[in-house]
């Protein structure tokens, strides 16, 4: 076939001209004599593609100057157990608000390290809205209070992110970073991996106010220590060379098609077609989410016969739409709709939808 | 240019048929109607990648079942930092054998959390040899004995890994796993970043004997112990998925051009080659590593005259050569014989050497 409409959560799909300019300089980039897969990461060539890859990303995210940004790899779990070594002490208390299975992660890889301390938790509700902030039970001398701006398997997302006072508030921002404009300097932190809206997997971005890295954390390797690597420009070893290189060709993109204003307006537009076609489907579809909780960037949604969900996802691919199966711990679909699905994609999906409901309702 | 011979000590020359299948499947991948970098690490495509990578991995370097095979991120260096964690208990003695650079990284990254001790060293002698076995000062109690099997930087390699006993060795065979025929069974843990004889860089292997993974060693996150690694095929979260993926077409070549034993001798013929023209160049050229010492793997050599270091760089680029600049804790020149490197390669910078000696000697 060739290339569907892809609604994968992650890895995800690519812009077109990304992919382009990733191929044709795969065995020979510019006038090096060889891949970019090929190279020192300490050249000139590579230090030339790392560098601006993050001067892009501080454009297309407005990072202020006193934040660090840092190039990881291990993805966005491997940060979430690196914040405490990083960032509390021993035992000290963090607080965590859990809205979907990503809070609970986060919180797991801390639990060994510190007193992770559940804030809030919408988990008796199935996460199928947020905690209310008025219910947050935070800790004083907490090192942080960690939230997940977007959970990729709950669907449920913050789109105003609450005070959590004088603690740094750190944020997964693994499925919506770039969504749509953002003050970074609400955060302490901010971490995504990169494989939503960032582009290619195998590289995690962590954006850092540089006073936390001073803070002297718990004793840990120097290549898991964050002032280390920020100091080393994120090259304490061998990074993941060529990823950078493809999440820098996406964040050029992105900037190209207008940044973060524009693609806000295009994930609303989006997010609005497909769920007025569930809401609209009396009940063939349903998305169980409160609607101010709702995700724009990934759409779980049930059919109201899972008997029929096998012939949905095997009829969808022969219509040239790939990715729509559900997270195994929710079963049914899911439409993740990141920064690199056009708009007639999710028209493409919501069309098929109809014609579905109209043959198997 | 067209494409050089890159001599780069990694991330390093890969061969050119990988490079092509790869660039081939960047937009589609086989029927799957997207990118190998866009589909999800769960799903059955890719799932067939991952596991025929290993099956190849194991088949190439004859990996006895009693082994699990590793694909993890963060390169050798967060390795390094995770022996102690999942290995040793909390101030355990671990045994470190240094040889070069490397092995003193290897020391630095486990030091906060066992007691580190230097079992052998040859530092003093500017680590031009290796340290002799029968001067190795091993602790009875101690959780692991590490070697580095090459040193990338100082180009000194154990051609024949001496007993230590009862204590499993772990090794660092980032530099020259694949090289030769190894028998993995002598070992307790073998790591390699990939970027250098395995491929792409982005991935690394660790392949470590199963009964080593039932060890307590100390408190850490589940992404950060190898036995859950393990147990969830090395996707405890989202794998670098492409990287993996031309990790197991540069397997696959390596397979098809005749395995490590073809390797072996060609990579015998091209050390030969290099370190033959080195040897007679009447001084113009040198190599300071004891001979018996000397890695086939990385060839560091000065010029007589420091000099015309930036002139060799110059004059080597454009007869197509690359990546020669030595490391910049040795200065001089390094050419990276690694397997991709074919002997035409070693051929024409010996031919190269011998000219710019007769111009500028």
């Amino acid at each position: 076939m060739s290339r569907a409409y892809n609604f994968s959560p992650g890895p995800a799909m690519l812009p077109e001209p990304v992919l382009r300019q990733a191929q044709a300089t795969l065995l020979e980039y510019g006038e090096v004599g060889a891949s970019i897969l090929e190279i020192s990461h300490r050249g000139a060539d590579f230090l030339a593609v790392a560098r601006q890859a993050e001067a892009d990303l501080r454009t297309l995210l407005t990072i202020p100057d006193d934040y660090a940004v840092l190039f990881t790899a291990g993805g966005a779990t491997t940060v979430q157990a690196l914040l405490p070594l990083n960032f509390a002490a021993p035992g000290q208390p963090c607080d965590y608000v859990i809205s979907g299975h990503w809070g609970k992660t986060a919180l797991k890889q801390a639990a060994p390290y510190v007193e992770a301390r559940i804030a809030a938790s919408s988990e008796a509700g199935g996460f199928r809205d947020l905690p209310p902030r008025e219910q947050w039970q935070l800790s004083p001398d907490a090192a942080y209070v960690h939230v997940t701006a977007n959970e990729t398997i709950h669907g449920v997302e913050w789109r105003h992110i609450p005070d959590a006072g004088a603690v740094p508030l750190v944020a997964d921002f693994s499925s919506s970073i770039a969504s749509e404009p953002l003050d970074v300097s609400r955060f302490g932190l901010i971490y995504a991996g990169a494989q939503k809206n960032l582009g290619p997997v195998g590289i995690t971005v962590v954006i850092v106010r540089r006073d936390l890295l001073e803070r002297a954390g718990q004793p840990r390797a120097p290549i898991l220590d964050y002032r280390a690597i920020a100091a080393a420009e994120s090259m304490l070893n061998t990074p993941p060379s060529w990823n950078w290189y493809v999440l820098g060709l996406t964040v050029q993109w992105m900037l190209e098609q207008g940044g973060v204003a524009e693609f806000a307006r295009r994930n609303a537009r989006k997010a609005a077609l497909l769920y007025d076609a569930i809401d609209g489907s009396g009940g063939f579809y349903r998305n169980e989410v409160a609607p101010a909780a709702r995700s724009r960037m990934n759409v779980p949604f049930f059919l109201h016969d899972p008997a029929l969900d096998a012939l949905f996802l095997s009829e969808a691919k022969q219509a040239g739409l790939i990715g729509l199966k559900g997270h195994r711990v929710l079963g049914g679909m899911r439409a993740s709709l990141y920064n690199a699905m056009p708009e007639a994609g999710v028209q493409a999906l919501v069309e098929f939808m109809r014609q579905f409901q109209a043959t198997h309702g």
